[in-house]
């Protein structure tokens, strides 16, 4: 079933290159975990030193490799992560969580790193016992063919029914120093916010101490991975690693101590650049999806009653099978604004569809020209707009449109 | 396009009858608002003394009919229902509230009911102006036509994407003295908590007064209107309104003041099965809908935790697509437990569809077998439960499943 769907339509026309991180080496390989014919484990060596932040899902009923990265993440340390598709070994059980103190056992072995700098994720099914001894025998090759370059086939390997690999780089400067950032995602469905992202992977040469980076990504996610949805649906898995090796520092690049420190300012940027366009990749492959829909709210009572109006908008089925229908049915966004339960008044909103306003203080825009707005919906990339007029807060989400092909492919997911 | 849908394989059998009512009479016609060749304004006329109770969207943008219902509500007292289909009246500022004034005023000259004691409801596309001036020559007519044994077809009238209509019966005994409730639903999308239908008239003989009947409204419609969900959208229009006529008083029956009136006990279980029975017409004729799903929670935190959960569950798209494919996916059921954000442990949840129980303590239950519960999913209905045992609370909800239908129906209603 992975594999199968054709490319999303909204993909990248050009598959970017991920370039190379000094200090971070990747290998992929196949360890037959569940699917045939294709790779399903990476491996990511880390040089000594490496720097770690993460943020996990909320779910009360994390897979066993979050429990294990949440315990990991108290040291801050890092040299490895082993990552696989197939399986996510959720709802495992003691099973669970026995197989993942075994993978980390086998990595530790093949890659010479302390158990407690190994970090782990798995995506896939839930509610399967993972059998770790499907690593043994596979790990010691990857460490020994494992090199800078191959950061995209490991983008591959992790996916399931992504019909795309996830990969995104910046640049910037820290105190005259280039530093870089590369990354990859995966995930398709199951996407809502805290977190997003299924499983996604960022890596800096930049020399950030581990506290510094977690400040910086728990803030960066929030304009990112926890401003998309698809399906309003939280993975049990969600996990969402930045590793920072330090090479940089052989180049003249700063220590950086804390993520308030001056120097780190286009660091930020870079960093949001990344984790926005990973985010937006997960959208543009949105199970079935045909359209990448950006929803900004403005004017609402705070910053938060305009993310929780945006989202309202996001996940409302009639608002995303309208868009799949091309259909600009403002009406339904102001149900979906009235059902977020955050403070409206509905003779005051004004709703546009890619910039033509359609709704205007609470009916219909005079100037409302129908086949203007039916050119807009016909795109590819629809931006919806709503001002409550009511006060200064705003957000901005994204999301996909629900298709026919979206319950196709969740109707028959483990079969 | 609507009534071209067929019958949703989930409907009744047989339609059932809808018993006349002492003090109401119903008559339906065509005004012409959006459809053509059917009937979609209805008119229940209500003897002098009709108490009224009633229940509405928790939407911030309600539609004008819904303001004005709110507004005449204080009184208590009901002379005429005025509903009409193909227009929701919703989202179209002054001219709505002004298109509802001018409804009432034609109602209240073809009736010779006081405007205040004129409720109505409108259901239909959303941002578009309703012209009132329709009724106009079409009222008059049908108070003449007006009779007790037309209540099926009123409920024909208020039809949208519905595919049947939606009729409950239920008698009770006050003090010795036989009472009847009988009511009316239609809605089939746009359905979620607070309120879920959107739009369902009760009627009842019984003499009792406004105050209690909005105690035992309001009540009885947590476990009935408030226990469905077919897509987690809410209605701007959601209305339920319940009448008393107090014809039975000729018959002896005493007049009831309080809700806490014991002799009210058989009437409270009346109420509750003719509540329960529409809301569950409502998700059988969910759009698209093809498997009709009762979501128990048990052993939750508190029973307001349990039906959280139980809703995370009941409107997880990747859940009821799952059920759609006929998949007992119980991993999808442990990621909407553990997104629902109420207190859950992993490694104590058990989860049974039909009966069988499939996971036990944190993992597969090792007696599971596949089979049985494919054979189970294969059903029309489906019993889901999930007993998180930690506590005493509980919850039980309905939906429907996710078709490719469902997307299909809402991706060109308004075209």
């Amino acid at each position: 079933m992975a594999h199968d769907a054709p490319l999303s339509p909204l993909a990248p026309k050009t598959v970017p290159d991920m370039p190379a991180i000094e200090g971070v080496r990747f290998a992929s390989g196949a360890a037959g975990i569940r699917y045939k014919g294709r790779t399903d484990v990476m491996l990511a060596l880390l040089d000594k030193g490496t720097q770690v932040a993460g943020v996990f899902t909320k779910s009360k009923c994390p897979s066993a490799p979050v429990d294990w990265c949440r315990a990991k993440m108290k040291g801050g340390k890092a040299r490895a992560l082993l990552v696989n598709s197939g399986n996510a070994n959720a709802f495992t059980g003691k099973v669970g969580a026995d197989a993942v103190k075994l993978a980390a056992k086998i990595a530790s072995a093949a890659t010479g790193a302390k158990e407690g700098e190994i970090f782990m994720a798995s995506t896939g099914v839930i509610g399967e016992p993972l059998d770790a001894t499907k690593f043994e025998g596979v790990l010691e090759g990857l460490v020994k063919e494992a090199s800078g370059d191959k950061g995209l086939d490991a983008a591959r390997a992790i996916m399931t029914t992504d019909t795309f690999p996830k990969v995104a780089t910046a640049e910037a400067e820290i105190d005259g120093v280039r530093v870089r950032i590369s990354g990859m995602a995966k995930g398709a469905g199951m996407i809502a916010p805290d977190m997003a992202t299924m499983l996604s992977f960022v890596f800096t040469d930049a020399p950030i101490a581990a506290p510094a980076l977690q400040a910086m990504l728990s803030k960066s996610v929030q304009g990112s991975f926890n401003a998309i949805t698809v399906d309003s649906d939280t993975s049990t898995s969600d996990t969402l690693l930045l590793f920072a090796t330090g090479a940089a520092a052989a180049r003249g690049c700063p220590k950086i101590a804390t993520a308030n420190d001056r120097r780190l300012k286009a660091f930020k940027v870079a960093l949001d650049i990344v984790l926005t366009n990973l985010a937006h990749q997960v959208v543009r492959d949105g199970e079935g999806a045909r359209k990448f829909v950006g929803i900004e709210v403005t004017g609402a009572d705070s910053a938060k009653a305009a993310k929780r109006i945006a989202f309202s908008i996001a996940n409302s089925p009639l608002v995303k099978t309208a868009v799949a229908g091309e259909d600009a049915n403002w009406g339904r966004i102001v149900m979906a604004v009235g059902k977020a339960g955050e403070k409206a008044e509905r003779d005051k909103l004004a709703i546009w569809f890619g910039g033509i306003r359609v709704a205007y203080k609470g009916l219909r825009d005079p100037a409302y020209d129908e086949a203007k707005v039916s050119a807009v919906m016909k795109e590819q990339e629809i931006e919806i707009r709503v001002d409550l007029c009511l006060g200064n807060g705003a957000s901005k989400v994204w999301t996909c449109d629900l298709t026919k092909e979206y319950v196709a492919i969740n109707g028959d997911y483990r079969s």
